[in-house]
């Protein structure tokens, strides 16, 4: 294992970040890491709104689940998905390019998270930690007002950075499912109950670890929560627009 | 600029192979980034098929805008933003969830490509060369058929793997957008027509280079081409069934 790979596996999400800037070096380091990323046809199909108004980030805060760390982050980045921009160089040129769809905006999506990756691995190879805000999908016409959102993008990722705190740095990265749940081999395929059961038996950490119990829980506080209703609304008003 | 950032402003697209096997170690430890990569609470909201069989890399190789070298590639992945995996656990668990939506699919999507980075910038470190096939959005019909993909997933991103031929090695890089073209303070902003001319001919690597004939070529090359427009229609069958 190399260093490079090797702070790809210690990488967690930090939460609480020192009272520390990132330097303006810094910062372009890790911007420039985001513009060497793969990119579509070499499109970059997304753009960047870098938060550095304290009011925008207090009210992100407040509209990405009311998180109260986006807002003492000292770099917050969001990656948009952007097919507005060749839309509009096509147009320039006298072109009567198509209205994007559903592929153009899924191209755009991976090019703006490759992008968001890459600032993620740059960033923690700098010691600097980060946090995915995936909440920047909810609230649609608050932040399409909120950051001047144009109809033919979508701020599909949000992520804030930091130096850790000594509690950040010390806490256990979670355990992630094991390979054989993850990786088929040729075609898709559903999981039995009894993989999926032993796929969490085996991710956690407690001896006690009671399934139904544990399911029951996280549904509730994840996929049935307030928060994930409002995402999958929200997320359903920006894709609607690339649905031809 | 460290060892990680270098390699991740050195990493570019890599479209011929030698004929060299990716040993079991070596996709192991690439695999394992990817599970290592950041996960939307730690739900690992995809899954990955491992394209071992010669007779589908020869079909994908056909069904994604006829690319012989992804037939060629040693080791070929599929990204697939899972929203299945979840909503059976919950099912397991005796709970009724609600079907997967827009804001689910979305938060998949980043998972799967979060993940697939991690991969790309294991194997850079490795020597390992790789190219992202968009195409992969592209005959949804038939890739549902052909790797057996449920409802409730869509298979976001392909990567193909393999060390670079030495023409790969020398090949240049092409050159990135500025970032001023990229980054916008506080808020997204249309470029105008002057800073979208300026933008490529400072990208341009041609003295001579003319926007409205580079625009023309690109846009019926590329956006206005059959594989694009197949693209989006492709891409709506698998999105649709997300709006509720």
């Amino acid at each position: 294992m190399n260093k490079t790979i090797e702070e790809l596996h210690k990488r967690k999400s930090v939460r609480a970040f020192e009272e520390k800037e990132i330097s303006k070096d810094i910062k372009e380091l890790i911007l420039q890491s985001a513009f060497q990323a793969p990119t579509a046809g070499n499109q970059m199909l997304y753009s960047i709104i870098d938060v550095t108004d304290q009011k925008l980030k207090d009210r992100l805060s407040i509209t990405c689940d009311n998180q109260p760390f986006i807002a003492k982050a000292p770099m917050v980045l969001i990656f948009i998905a952007d097919c507005r921009k060749w839309f509009d160089a096509y147009t320039f040129a006298g072109l009567q390019p198509r209205n994007p769809g559903a592929g153009d905006i899924l191209l755009a999506m991976q090019d703006a998270v490759i992008a968001a990756q890459n600032t993620v691995v740059a960033a923690q190879s700098l010691g600097i930690g980060s946090c995915y805000i995936g909440d920047i999908l909810e609230n649609a016409e608050e932040h399409i007002s909120l950051l001047e959102l144009d109809d033919y993008v979508i701020p599909i990722s949000m992520v804030v950075y930091g130096y850790p705190t000594k509690q950040q740095i010390d806490r256990e990265k979670p355990k992630r499912f094991e390979k054989e749940y993850m990786v088929h081999e040729n075609s898709y395929r559903r999981l039995t109950e009894e993989e999926t059961r032993k796929m969490f038996e085996k991710q956690s950490t407690k001896e006690d670890f009671n399934y139904d119990d544990f399911m029951e829980k996280f549904c509730n506080r994840k996929y049935m929560s307030e928060f994930s209703k409002e995402m999958t609304r929200s997320a359903e008003i920006y894709l609607k627009k690339f649905m031809l």
